[in-house]
């Protein structure tokens, strides 16, 4: 299976791709791969792009990757997409645009789904910028829609955060206090030859001259209409300039090893997770619980405080030495 | 602390709140509380009400409130607010078009603030509403913004759930893409008076009639003008048909039981990442793991997955045998 991350350095967009599918399974060839591709990173980027649906979110990502196509850098796209709990399944129609890019080795694209309520987006698509970075893409670019939780998730995902709006969408401001605006790097106001959008741009730097921004960048409130191509030069150069900033202030660093160590907690909270569930099929003291649980003989938030009571979590930390 | 309890069940709205926020804060004394309310939950009806930010929701759960209190119904409304990871805190800013209600003992309203990327909202929020229904109010309305996982996790939470949507924001039928169809037991097109609103409304219903609703409920496209409380008593009887709908089928136990059920697996994922984060704190092994992940020494993935190789998981269960 090292093979296998042999070939991911050596460029071979099939073994990336092999990887990613290990890592979405949970399969143990993961952690081997990724332990071989670790010490291979540090070199790409990671831009996260998000906001509401129907801002142009997909184009703006494409028309990224040509311009970045343009300067001779590859790339690779995460594009996470919402997924149904019941199916489990990605939505890939807007990437149908991108085909053209399918033609083009130097950008691989990857459609990402997200695993319903488990939480697990955040760390997956850590696990795989890792991979992309270690396969050589110069740019990673994150895509993902909603707002909430899972804006807030790609916040510790990407090492640029762009959030895009659109003038149209009258809820653009309250989106912005939906959390978003601690998140953002960089606005892009999309479709901006459509009305209010100076309006918006106005408004979206106001509440910026509002907030208490801790960290000393400014996020700059850019204009682009991307199916046209206007304004994506700029956008880089916004996000090259916010890489020098990060990278200046010892920022950049920081947030990429937040971004490993939540990786690590979030596995071990999804593998115990996991554990758990499957231990449900299994085990008769837990089923007998759960049975309780549903006929009211026990209390769902007691009975959980009550299962962990006591439990030994030092042994853990002990099987871990020594790695 | 099981006095706590018995104010509650006398129906002491202060005692409530004090519930609520023993169970925010993950205090043990909440556990202690809800074994006691349990046996007294059942009677109360949950309807959640979500959608993308701007739709109205606010002024939809405000309208239904006072529709329910002409009915002679208590009524709870959770509403449950995206959360900065910075702050912790709750949006409080369209709360105040609600105190009208503070003057009606009737109406128990509390802001719920999501805790950042530890997914707690929807197991919170379904211990909340549990706590509502022992303390008798009739109906809990859950409020909640967003697109995505949020919307998701609400599913598991209310016993109806009411999907909002408005003729002007474009972006209503992606949302409908983004999995929420599958979570709607009802859909409310509010803001009907403008433009679009019977486009819109015959587009849901088109693609309602293409999905495979494998439940046998047929979820009502509904138009409500809330700021004029056009539609409200149409809507609370969508819900009732729903409800009845539900009890007719066992669909209404089925869900409860799957509440009770994941309210606890939650409980249980939650209160084991705090643990392994508070241990970051105080375990040295387990720190030194951290400064190997920092370091590049060890790769994220792999490290979590080697802490957790060989635990043994089989005494949880036999520590909750006996309960």
């Amino acid at each position: 299976m090292s093979e296998l991350a042999e070939r991911v350095l050596n460029g071979e967009l099939r073994a990336l791709s092999r990887v990613l599918t290990l890592l979405e399974r949970g399969d143990p060839a993961a952690a081997e791969a990724m332990a071989r591709l670790d010490p291979h990173t540090g070199a790409g980027y990671a831009v996260g792009i998000t906001g509401p649906p129907g801002v142009g979110k997909s184009t703006l990502v494409d028309r990224l990757a040509e311009h970045l196509r343009g300067l001779g850098l590859t790339v690779g796209i995460l594009a996470v997409d919402p997924t149904s709990p019941f199916t489990g399944g990605a939505l890939l129609g807007d990437r149908i645009r991108m085909q053209r890019h399918y033609l083009d080795d130097g950008v691989f694209i990857r459609s990402v789904a997200t695993r319903g309520q488990s939480g697990g987006l955040p760390r997956i698509v850590k696990s795989m910028v890792r991979a992309l970075d270690a396969a050589g893409k110069d740019v990673t670019l994150v895509e993902t829609v909603g707002v909430g939780q899972t804006e807030l998730g790609i916040m510790g995902v990407a090492d640029t955060v762009v959030v895009a709006m659109t003038p149209e969408s009258g809820d653009s401001i309250q989106t912005l206090k939906a959390g978003v605006m601690e998140i953002a790097d960089l606005y892009v106001i999309n479709k901006a030859d459509r009305d209010g959008a100076n309006h918006l741009s106005a408004a979206v730097t106001a509440m910026l001259h509002m907030a208490d921004l801790s960290d000393g960048w400014n996020p700059p409130v850019l204009l682009t209409q991307a199916y046209a191509s206007v304004g994506i030069s700029e956008l880089w150069d916004s996000v090259i300039a916010h890489r020098d900033y990060l990278s200046d202030t010892g920022g950049l660093d920081n947030r990429r090893a937040e971004r490993r160590r939540s990786e690590f907690l979030e596995t071990v909270q999804e593998e115990l997770y996991r554990r758990i569930r499957e231990r449900l099929d299994d085990d008769a003291e837990l089923g007998e619980l759960l049975r309780q649980i549903d006929g009211k003989t026990a209390e769902p938030y007691g009975a959980a405080m009550g299962l962990l009571r006591g439990a030994e979590f030092g042994q853990f930390a002990s099987e871990a030495a020594g790695h």
